[in-house]
């Protein structure tokens, strides 16, 4: 028996045969040559231990997101920082959505907080309505987990509502958590980032991270940002000093310069996202509008199975709250691998319309 | 302002210029370079996530521990399974030694966890004597925390003492944590390793690292072994699953290969250690007896700011538990390296000599 998180997430290619790889969402053009350029070179220095304070990658960070050096934590990928937040707020209760990644749970109760659930509603393509704010108002939770664009829904929360929320939060004295991990990835980007207002809303807390933006999955770098120092130190007391490893510093800062390499890859996945959807959708599949670079589907027969048979893995959303089996949700990628799995399930579909439906 | 550990460490190179780090205790013939060719190669496939379970790393560790892959639980650097394990034990005190490596005290108060200390006696030359067990027996803590050889007194604990403290901690049932990071570069290496009394001993906690053998800090990489199976449970709950980068995996399997690496630094630090002690000693420095690869030092005078004048890093310890100004830890190096050490204080003494002691 090996230890392991007890959510299996996207990525689980390990002990299997898997050619191409739909349930990991990170960007379909993989991971920029100045990124793998660094951590080449890094394989020079290993006997250095990491700088513990991120000083160049900090400062890198502080420039392209224009706030302040203390307004930024690095972590050991951004899962490291959702645990030590979750660790740090000395909560009661905290008010966290269904569907949504399921790691904001995992910390929540391995820190003892109370998780309680806003329904999103598959009627409503699973969005984020107004109908949150009256909810948000007669919480009784401490903190608040929101995730923009939300995953595995892939839907961005209209400006004017996360404006509300802000606001909301800041009245009632309220933490607000939002996870913008995929917002690099989505329609229109950055551009949608609330990391303009912290000092206008202290309780606010932005997630961000290398590993979708570009391809850096397995080196683990993510950071966050927030007006609440206090906040930050006591996170960064939680964790040991040398939590960010010296290949994924040296990679942060080569890939703050591959702004024209996410700019691709948010065209791609614009033009690709609905070429991939109206196939799925001919297929007799259910797919949930997206503005990110994943789509989430339901399905009447199951597509995990048999789509892994052939090598082709992705993710099977049953264990979400919120969900159930039949939901599964497929990353947007080149179009070459993306007509690879319309093949793939066209195949399948054909050979269970040839079989009769076991009850 | 950035956020860091109150605790500054070795390896503080950072915004200094450093041309000879004497403050980091790692293999002083650096980094094997199948370990540096597995990094290199992981620069390819860092679109994937690593796996969450370390499954070919804990495979190749049970085979090298000859123990089973479910007593073996692995890390972002052993100094995260620190923190993980102090968050996890739920004691309310800990029994710690003065001095020893901060990060256990520091672990443990970010888990709330009231330290208590064990002071060794510089007149003892800090090693842990007999008089251990009438504390060990009158203590009210629920664990232990030892390190062997301690760091930065680089004394071994004898053999029969541990046993008789194992045996303790087992009638008492109270949880012994044994850092045995430095083994493999200290005289004897593994031999020493309780890691064949996992079973015997169900409350003791072996805390390993690829760090220092390998020189692997940048990394980021360590191991627990333990029979209690719930501890490591516990313990992988309160982290992120993809704590363990890819690169560190790959590098980690690599690395299991290098016997001959370890045997080679080991003898040279054996043939090394009393020729610099001896040089050191001559200069009118106290050296304290070391089986380790790094040597505890109390000086008349700062050592510190003249060797950082002249490009050399060693690691003042005045901010240990149980030391103060004037103490300082060097890292046994090659031959040529420790020559340039010991040339740069032969004439920082010079130096001093001519002018009259400042009081």
């Amino acid at each position: 028996m090996l230890y392991q998180a007890s959510n299996p997430h996207g990525g689980g290619l390990y002990g299997r045969t898997v050619t191409l790889d739909f349930s990991v969402n990170t960007n379909p053009l993989g991971t920029p040559p100045s990124v793998v350029r660094a951590v080449e070179a890094s394989a020079g220095r290993l006997c250095q231990y990491p700088d513990p304070c991120c000083r160049d990658l900090t400062a890198a960070l502080a420039a392209y997101e224009g706030t302040g050096e203390n307004q930024i934590l690095c972590g050991c990928g951004a899962a490291e920082l959702i645990y030590s937040y979750c660790a740090s707020i000395g909560a009661e209760s905290a008010l966290v959505t269904a569907p949504t990644f399921s790691e904001y749970a995992a910390a929540l109760t391995a820190a003892g907080v109370r998780v309680e659930r806003y329904h999103l509603r598959a009627e409503e393509d699973f969005s984020l309505t107004e109908d949150f704010l009256p909810a948000l108002e007669n919480s009784g939770c401490e903190a608040i987990f929101l995730c923009t664009p939300n995953n595995p829904t892939g839907q961005l929360i209209p400006p004017a509502l996360l404006e509300a929320v802000c606001e909301i939060c800041r009245r009632r004295g309220l933490r607000l958590f939002v996870d913008e991990c995929f917002l690099d990835l989505s329609d229109g980007g950055r551009a949608a980032s609330l990391s303009g207002r912290l000092e206008e809303y202290p309780g606010l807390f932005l997630l961000k991270a290398f590993t979708k933006s570009y391809g850096m999955a397995g080196l683990r770098l993510g950071y966050c940002l927030s007006a609440d120092g206090a906040l930050l130190r006591a996170m960064s007391r939680r964790v040991q000093p040398w939590n960010v490893s010296l290949p994924a510093q040296l990679a942060g800062v080569a890939a703050l310069g591959e702004t024209a390499f996410l700019h691709s890859a948010r065209d791609l996945i614009r033009r690709e996202r609905p070429v991939l959807a109206e196939a799925l959708q001919s297929l007799g599949l259910r797919v949930y509008p997206s503005q990110a670079n994943y789509l989430l589907l339901q399905s009447p027969f199951d597509m995990h199975a048999p789509l892994l048979s052939r090598g082709i893995l992705i993710r099977d959303c049953s264990n979400y709250e919120g969900l159930g089996p039949g939901w599964y949700r497929i990353a947007v990628k080149t179009p070459a691998e993306n007509r690879t799995l319309i093949s793939a399930l066209a195949e399948i579909t054909r050979d269970l319309s040839s079989k009769p439906l076991s009850s």
